[in-house]
């Protein structure tokens, strides 16, 4: 693998990680009343979109071929079967949760190499990935920080909300 | 520049112009009448997201050496003096305007080599740029990618509105 792949993962785990960075930071500056409200009327709350992103982080780890999630329970509740009224966990739960996923799979990330970046993930057979070689890991992150990236701006709208 | 470096601006431009496109069918969902409506109560209307949105997106021409913006005027309009209660252009206007930077934009992209995309964007200086080689143009379309998400997820909350 030469310099310049390298240096391009690089890129995208520097953006990937800097997403992370400003959701916490933009998480950390809501109070739990704030994260419990809806983000505009009618949709969802902060509280079901901070639990959607755990989910989905979380289930990078089968996907990416990186160990087992942390807290299935999280894919029937906040992917699968969303349901954003229900109260699955407080806000102090999902925090936690948000922050423990985030770190072990901060560490699986900075241990992979350029090239396995480029290997498959593991929803496409080695057969479609012969053919279909963008069907990577890589693939798999950028378009997870398009999502973490969409949901921030959601959620960025309980700033400055009455408690 | 070896296959790895090609495939990987590949999947970044990919997933950029999903991004667009997914932008593209949300805005002509939208009528006229929702695109002015603000996308929550007191914030950015969704013509102004539109605006700022073109004009990043412009401003990335004169920043990737890649030409001169467009509508150098959305510029202090929608980035410099951001006035999201001032209607400086129609929705009519704004979703020309957007249709036509990023046709031009996907043209430019398309023409650039693996080894062009890390080359340095015009905000760094020569010196700076050997010390730092990460400000290239593939971080720049990295970064504008995120921020295309970030503002998608808002404007999509204007789905559904009363016109």
């Amino acid at each position: 693998m030469d310099t310049s792949a390298n240096l391009m993962v690089k890129l995208v785990l520097d953006n990937w990680f800097g997403a992370i960075k400003r959701t916490d930071t933009l998480i950390h500056s809501l109070t739990d009343e704030q994260l419990l409200q809806e983000t505009a009327p009618g949709r969802n709350r902060g509280s079901y979109l901070l639990g959607h992103l755990t989910a989905v982080h979380d289930a990078m780890l089968p996907l990416l071929g990186l160990g087992d999630t942390l807290h299935p329970e999280l894919l029937e509740q906040y992917i699968k079967n969303a349901d954003s009224k229900t109260d699955h966990h407080t806000p102090a739960q999902l925090r936690q949760y948000w922050s423990e996923v985030n770190e072990v799979i901060t560490a699986k990330f900075n241990a992979l190499t350029a090239d396995e970046w480029l290997q498959k993930h593991t929803s496409v057979s080695a057969e479609d990935f012969a053919k279909e070689p963008h069907r990577n890991r890589l693939n798999v992150l950028l378009s997870r920080f398009g999502h973490l990236e969409y949901h921030r701006g959601q959620i960025a709208y309980l700033k400055g909300k009455a408690d």
